[in-house]
């Protein structure tokens, strides 16, 4: 094992963006409900504002304006909104509820599964989403993802960057903070991550805002390892 | 899919004694322990007054005479115990530690691992045991056991038989609990989620509690699935 990750039991991931496609896909997904309504719509237009609303919503429920609510429902509760902002009227209550559900479905990049199936032979794998369980376990299904397990925002009713987050996957899986690594493309959950110990691994998503967005793709030496993708990661951690 | 597991989406499986031989895998260690150490001790013997302190433990969390500890922990306050009464005195602080584990080391049934990865390809397969979380996460890792998820007791702060363990797993999963099958040796395990409406298989284990041991192994058309081991299980789901 390298240096980077001596000591590390196990890792855990950031899941929309860092382990899947989430604009390409839900783009893809409105793109095909367009085509066959007859819609004219800009669909990465709808992937963002849909996206756009994930951190309000979830910031109503870290405040207790909202009591616990899982994605799926604060998804639904954005959709609902954003399809009256697109004048989208015809969609029944089971297209509503299938095309919430496209959350579940989302892609991996390219290099995800393979990288992985690397990494699990070394380490304990497990998902460290916002998103709850049911859409977790589905998207693995979907897409073929082999988490150990999967943890969730939802198993410890706080959403990150909140510190029960962190630190209660750490005890659930009766490590300490420093033998859990959080991997993800966002730098800033890092960072919440590194505040309470865990060790950390920036993975670089470049496309995950879309052609031409130039998101910060700069390496951190605060991090433990700055990796290209998963392979890569693989590589580092000696997987 | 078969007519018993129509509409069924996900199984969850009790572990000690129907996933793994908890009886033999702890006799086997507490021997070469026996062997190392010079102890003349009954091994199976030793592994059934550890088993037998399980349910009284539990009772005191679910009468909340304690506060919620996870299985570790019981079995950690049970093992000082019967170390007394098994009079072994030489076991350093690390020793105990390290044969605490031993649950999480546990060997499956021959038929388990091919089992579940037939059962998987068309179900969610879970735990849903009163083992922690990690203890379960370890064994699956040390046997393959080829879960999709994990899901405990310790999710749930119940132990089963609570209902809170039963309607929360299929809350997490978000189907409704007749699209879950409760799979078991126990059948104590299977009427109490038949109450809260889960779908039912036996799976018979006549070799849990070692030879000449007769548990009831007879049929119970009360149950969805009477099912001799876990590619039978299979066979009659059409897994």
């Amino acid at each position: 094992m390298s240096p980077a990750a001596a000591g590390v039991k196990a890792m855990v991931f950031d899941v929309f963006g860092t382990v899947v496609d989430w604009r390409g896909s839900i783009a893809r997904e409105i793109r095909t409900l367009a085509q066959a309504r007859g819609w004219r719509i800009n669909a990465a237009k709808f992937a963002d504002a849909w996206r756009a609303g994930y951190r309000p919503a979830m910031d109503r429920v870290a405040s207790s304006e909202l009591p616990w609510t899982k994605i799926d429902d604060l998804h639904r509760m954005i959709l609902d909104d954003i399809l009256v902002k697109f004048k989208i009227t015809t969609l029944s209550e089971a297209d509503k509820a299938d095309l919430n559900r496209a959350w579940h479905r989302l892609k991996p990049w390219s290099d995800t599964v393979r990288g992985l199936k690397r990494l699990k032979k070394n380490f304990t794998i497990a998902t460290l989403s916002n998103g709850n369980v049911a859409l977790l376990n589905n998207m693995a299904k979907h897409a073929g993802l082999p988490w150990d397990l999967i943890l969730s925002a939802e198993i410890f009713h706080h959403y990150k960057p909140d510190p029960e987050a962190y630190l209660g996957a750490a005890e659930i899986l009766a490590i300490k903070p420093g033998e859990l690594m959080m991997v993800a493309a966002h730098k800033d959950d890092l960072r919440h991550a590194a505040r309470h110990g865990l060790k950390t691994a920036l993975v670089l998503r470049p496309l995950e805002y879309g052609k031409g967005k130039h998101p910060d793709l700069s390496p951190d030496p605060a991090f433990d390892i700055n990796a290209r993708d998963f392979l890569d990661l693989a590589e580092q951690t000696g997987a």
